[in-house]
């Protein structure tokens, strides 16, 4: 399943793509697949990059996980899954894919190229599919990591050094749901009794009948990034409470 | 961030499990990352799987769509996405791992070992932190595939065969978990006026105010499966209506 370049022109716009990622050893490239991983489904509804965007998506998650383990090697689980869960966001790959201009080279029917409110999907799914075509090119990350790997280091240390911006909530709805098929409650109170403005919200967070942690904030918002932490901590990432809670968790669903 | 083997049982212990998955060419092995793979967060808070967990839930997301992909090249995405969904499951993943005896292979200690509830948890936690200390081992997936492969290829050839096990519940839920951070809602019906006992329910299913699917189905269950399946292939994988369609859950959401 590749799409062959017939047009000379097409290969010189991809080659033009490599080059801005910086790959400077193109001679492994498989150029059928990376032109089928720029290919939207509008112009093809069986030869797309659909296929490569699975592939893809477990790359970047490979890629973001080996990366973390390198830099931040005694990092707890908790804030591991939180900034993963932003380098694999689609947000946060589209901002890359636009940044390398990718809309241009994703070739697409015209009312496809207007829809605005498609196009962080898109091109979140373009950059994966081309991930995977670089992956299955040579079968490993030589292709990936060596330009991929700055970009994700930037994005976690910022996120790493702002604890603000590291997503518990995300994480801990990525744990649930890939645990128990549910996604997490959050029940937010106004705190009337306060010491100071960031205690000026209290959340829960629920598992079906199971409360899994409890946090303060200032906004609504940060209250419930406090308790998702809490629970990642009590639930997910504290090893000896571990096991008696997803037992629990297990009784109840 | 290893765990050196200096008990030599240990390392005779980790080496028959390699033998019984058929690994022939043990020389690549990094014993330590093996070691730490099997050592569950009860022995050690900061030396255990958890980490290898992350890197081993990309690798077998990873190995699965390469293998889809190499037996069903034309795929549609909805079944590429139900079979794989079965494939990458904790309760499969499990399976395998009893099949294999890591319970025996395990470092913990003995109140999780006799806890039967979290069994499954950490059998499938093991199992994919074997694959990532196996991946990491390599860098590529020398160690995985050989033996992994048969493994999963016997079972998406029976997922695949047999349409009622299909899982599109699930896939359709890890995609809209994915793109809106949101869950499906199912709504389920009596259906008085039938011609036959397979369309005795119908059900519908919702991502907040949008009707993704409807399905009919003799069980509750099987007609969530087949709304299920209708919402995969009229949201995600029809490729002129898909942009519109998210343009939509935009707007909503």
């Amino acid at each position: 399943m590749t799409i062959p370049i017939k047009d000379p022109r097409r290969k010189r716009e991809l080659l033009k793509l490599l080059q801005k990622l910086g790959l400077a050893d193109l001679s492994a490239v498989n150029w059928s697949l990376l032109n089928l991983a720029l290919t939207h489904p509008s112009i093809s509804s069986t030869d797309n990059y659909q296929q490569l965007e699975f592939i893809g998506d477990a790359v970047v998650r490979l890629a973001s996980a080996e990366l973390l383990l390198e830099i931040y090697p005694h990092l707890p689980v908790g804030e591991f899954a939180a900034i993963r869960s932003i380098l694999v966001s689609d947000r946060f790959l589209a901002e890359i894919a636009e940044q390398y201009g990718f809309e241009m080279y994703l070739s697409m029917t015209p009312n496809v190229r207007v829809d605005k409110y498609g196009q962080v999907s898109r091109l979140a799914d373009a950059f994966e599919a081309v991930l995977g075509a670089l992956y299955e090119s040579t079968k490993n990350m030589d292709l990936v990591r060596p330009w991929l790997d700055p970009i994700l280091a930037e994005k976690a240390t910022q996120v790493h050094a702002d604890p603000a911006r590291q997503n518990y909530k995300d994480a801990l709805q990525e744990w649930s749901q890939k645990k128990y098929k549910l996604l997490p409650t959050y029940k937010v109170q106004q705190n009337e009794v306060r010491d100071n403005e960031n205690e000026r919200f209290m959340a829960e967070v629920w598992l079906k009948n199971q409360l899994l942690g409890k946090g303060k904030g200032a906004t609504k918002k940060a209250s419930q990034q406090a308790a998702a932490k809490d629970a990642f901590y009590q639930v997910v990432a504290d090893s000896t409470s571990r096991n008696q809670e997803s037992s629990e968790i297990n009784k109840i669903s």
